[in-house]
């Protein structure tokens, strides 16, 4: 079997692999059960998809339309905006097609491990909700190793990324108690930290060529992943919160958003020699408002805390872009093929200390009551006297730790310190496995080139392939 | 007058018929009319259109979001996808652009017709769903034969489809009491075999030239219509069923869709000969999966069915286009442009024949008393007591024809055989119509070609055609 | 400070600025503050976002699925409708991207200003829907002026242009008491005319060169924004409805879309010499059908009249590309890139013509009781007997002017003519302010072209420049 096969192979088996864990363990969750008849159940049309509410605290409310929203940043978003390398088109909506594919399916899987109810997994709009945030982890980790990878390393690199990714979020989230609305640190900074480490791992001195530039036609198709990300990042943000939080969170992801862009733009042209804006920034940097607000989104950060948080979020990733990008790859041999480092890297650890310090100055006199709802952790202790005066307004409330703001405040941080520790050291051990002889197969020339893996025109008809030169848009071809 | 002008009169003189047959008979329905108002009525707010609900029965409850979803498929699912022919863009999205819209008003007119009130037509959110579902079917059968038609050829063929089309619909669901909530069976494999049928009727020796390929930028303008197809489907498949039924019918299509995406991927590396991907499969494939689950969608397939007919699925589809369409032009004489067999004939097939399974092993064990809302006719006779114990229940359940089954599943492939010999048939006739010399005008060299049908810049300045070569678009990548 | 640099720094001020006016200004709506919560105040999840309700009767009641599809309408549409320029896509889309940024910031501010709430202004889920509104007049103006300022001058213009937008609408909506569900008066005509007023302004002889064409590719590019602002203008003319109004508003708009579509396809090709389709035609006569219903979107209109506007824009539409966009360039020194008279210019005067007629014929006999909802100033007046009558079965209902539908009518055309006034007056004002000389740079190479605005791959490598010239996507140009 030549190694270039293998890929096939491992799809295959994966997907078969994914059945048979499917046949053994996942089941609907009961509001999609056909049993559950809301007249029988004594409810009316409650779990109807476009505002589907569940009994289960789990699960409070969800949206199917945001959810939607997220499903087109993923596949459309990632898939197009990492078109913007000249050659590798294909193989970036492609890829991340097949890749995000799998991690839905993994995510599932995984992520209802740790949420097995009463001995199965079960899949429901929240399930969906939370396979699209895992596979944007995954797909940020793609993003640094974009053109440099086989097929067969990004499919290894997905089944070792998820249930690293699983546990660190159910460290952070029930172990320290830390809230990340928008997931900055549980899917921006760990994707981003998991995938450099990787890449230091995967380090080549030939990482930079010719063909790591883009064209005019790929920086047009790589806007359509751009503009959609930046118009669904809201959805994004906020899909998972109930209330007023969502729409909270909705607001300040917009105003953050549009800040960011405006403050690119001009920084972008304020910071090249010539003047002139520069596409990467564009499509990269115009994003950051989105990942920095992304902690404390729905926290209350005021409308101009939103906007500061775009401008501070647009500074640090066009700097990223200029300064840091080429020294990570010089000094610490890290190659970085989307600047994943400055869209979701830095502005992810700027998101997480943003909220660290919006949730330590947190108080009962700006949040009211839904202070405890935000922060569960803040809610005064199981069978106390405070626990049960609050429970006469908020039924639904459950028992915390009773923790004080500037403790929140901690063990955000802490989530975040541990997020990185996980991050890498999960990144260097599947940086290792993804060095295997059996996997690492790039030839330099093969670097950020379709032709690889696709099968070209040309390679059809090489009877007349002279002929073809009939230049037809298919440059990217040759 | 020269025929080539024919499809400007004929679709003006169409547009005019629609708006007399407008004033005539199409009325708004109750729910969006000015008199309606919630608190007259008593009700609050209930029929606002992000979640509709309606009295009438015949409407139940539908979401415009999943509406949108549909409209965003047909018209840049559909019109993107099919760009993927070298030289064909321009027609690609903007015949169907122009078909769609003739179809979404003729469907109003011809399924409306077919539900009439009062001896009006009644249009509303459900109507416009519905419109958008038949446009499908008219869009599948142009997929066939992309490339080979002129406009006028187009036009006809839709004003015959959708007639044919509704009343094959009326039949199965009707006059069979057969159920098949994503359209596998009464769009898809209605309209893949009624263009293949055509396709025969029109079949040409020559149908295969250099221009039938793709070219790179045309693969990536194709992958837009791939991936919203994709994204979207599960409001395709679930968007006109309610409550838990819609939320089932989400979930069975996200997972087969899955599963269908990673296996294409892997069959069409392991198929080929060099081990590379082809993007035929990748565009087309990886769709299958939405067809194959369309009409068991909201059955209780359970995640692993979802996931197995996704599997399968793929397997057929990228079968069929490695050995099926060769085959079907050749021997058959049916030459498939898109290769629709693959993506809407064979997997609509599948669908039929796993609804038909499903439905035969349905029973109030699983389903609950659901089951008589899922299979109207297994509901009990009417005023027979067995109904009126269920009515204490489901006070809206209406009697059915009592049957078991094993009935609905024969009658589920009854209807498949109606939908096959009435797509067929009617097929044959139409694409006997389309040979009639005025409307059958293509040369060789007109074949996939935009240049026979829309204005070119370079015909505009034929003065310095020469100088153009000042390779436009491309300054980016020198 | 070389001038070419200054829209860098004003960009950047701008934003500081926008930042220091929240600072001091802007607040959450109650609605989105964590204070707010629902069992606190006796609600029951009333204001989540997917089907947002509020107490607040300015806002009625907005669905987030319907703004997003706004916002998708203002970045995708626009931005990629402008790329059919053949050397300009990355401005198009890149310039479209930031000055609406700006917009989305600047109109919460002004919009606010006019409706401060205790010396606030508040962010909701509506201001973010009107300030997506605002942006679309921007990027009317912006799209006559497409190819031929700088982005200093866009700049100055959007900050000019939102104080007068919003003046205007106010005047209209408040002092006038016009409705225009789909603002097409203040939203199309005033965009249209402001930047045909400027354009005059900035007029010059060497404004048509070879590079105002488009190229295959571009034309390709151009149809996703096309696609995406036809299939999503329901949304734009119902979004701010409510109840049944909402329902029709997307009805009458689809239908009319619909036959917009179909009509212009007949008469692009009729028109023609060659009876060949014309993309501009298709790419944005297409959506005339979407600005001429939009005064009238939500009146009573009937389908069928929903179908007349469609074939009357695009016959308005059509003929204003063939043969008025060339006349208002040489006589009237009035030169208009994307045809915007003909798209937002001429079918928004017709809008607002029906939409006059249609307020003139509305009573209570069509309307019922809805008639003092949809036209509030032909309620009674406050404290008569009338109100007290009607405040029995709508005890919402506010006191009205009791005017006649007559009076409406002459309030819509009263309306029309003082937007066509502000408009023209502010844009030759705001004209005159871009000539001046700091700001107005563009040499006539550099019209219409990327190079100036971005930074190129060329200029990176200027090595090999000679080697890549194997012409990139330009095969549609021969």
């Amino acid at each position: 079997m030549k190694l270039s096969h293998v890929h096939g192979f491992l799809a295959l088996g994966v997907q078969v692999a994914f059945f048979i864990l499917f046949c053994a363990f996942v089941r609907y969750h009961p509001d999609a059960h056909a049993r559950y008849h809301p007249l029988v159940n004594g409810s009316e049309l409650e779990n109807e998809l476009d505002h589907y509410k569940s009994d289960d605290p789990w699960i409070h409310s969800k949206s199917y339309p945001m959810f939607q929203d997220v499903h087109v940043m993923i596949f459309i978003g990632f898939g197009f905006l990492m078109m913007f390398l000249k050659r590798y088109g294909l193989s970036a909506v492609g890829l991340n097609f097949m890749i995000a594919a799998l991690c839905l399916q993994w995510a599932i899987l995984v992520n209802g491990f740790f949420h097995l109810k009463k001995g199965t997994i079960v899949v429901d709009l929240n399930a969906m909700l939370g396979a699209d945030f895992t596979a944007a982890a995954v797909l940020i980790s793609f993003g640094v190793l974009l053109g440099k990878t086989t097929p067969t390393q990004l499919i290894v690199l997905a089944l070792m990324e998820i249930p690293l990714f699983a546990v660190n979020e159910v460290i952070g989230r029930s172990y320290f108690g830390a809230i990340d609305m928008g997931d900055s640190m549980f899917v921006h900074v760990f994707g981003a930290y998991f995938g450099l480490a990787v890449s230091l791992m995967l380090h080549r001195r030939d990482a930079s060529t010719e063909k790591e530039g883009s064209s005019y036609q790929s920086d047009l198709f790589a806007m359509i992943g751009t503009v959609f990300l930046w118009l669904y990042w809201p959805s994004f943000n906020a899909g998972a919160a109930p209330g007023d939080d969502q729409h909270r969170g909705i607001i300040n992801t917009y105003i953050s958003l549009a800040a960011c862009c405006l403050t690119t733009f001009a920084l972008s042209t304020l910071l090249d020699k010539h003047k002139k804006f520069d596409m990467v920034h564009v499509q990269n940097s115009t994003l950051a408002g989105g990942v920095a607000v992304g902690t404390a989104a729905d926290l209350m950060i005021h409308p101009w805390g939103a906007a500061l948080i775009g401008i501070l979020a647009a500074l640090v990733s066009v700097c990223g872009y200029m300064f840091l990008t080429p020294l990570l790859a010089s000094r610490l041999r890290i190659h970085d093929t989307c600047g994943v480092h400055n869209l979701h890297g830095l502005p992810g650890i700027l998101a997480a200390i943003i909220g660290a310090v919006a949730a330590g100055v947190a108080s009962e006199a700006s949040y009211g009551l839904s202070l405890y709802e935000i922060f569960p952790a803040r809610a005064p202790l199981e069978d106390s006297l405070e626990l049960q005066k609050l429970q006469e307004v908020l039924p639904d409330l459950e028992g915390g730790s009773g923790i004080s703001g500037t403790s929140q405040a901690l063990y955000q941080l802490l989530a975040l310190l541990v997020t990185l520790v996980i991050a890498i050291a999960g990144g260097i051990v599947t940086g290792i496995v993804l060095r295997l002889k059996p996997l690492a197969l790039l030839k330099t020339e093969e670097l950020y080139e379709d032709e690889k893996w696709w099968i070209m025109e040309a390679e059809e008809d090489e009877g007349h392939k002279g002929s073809v030169t009939i230049p037809m848009a298919d440059n990217g071809a040759r």
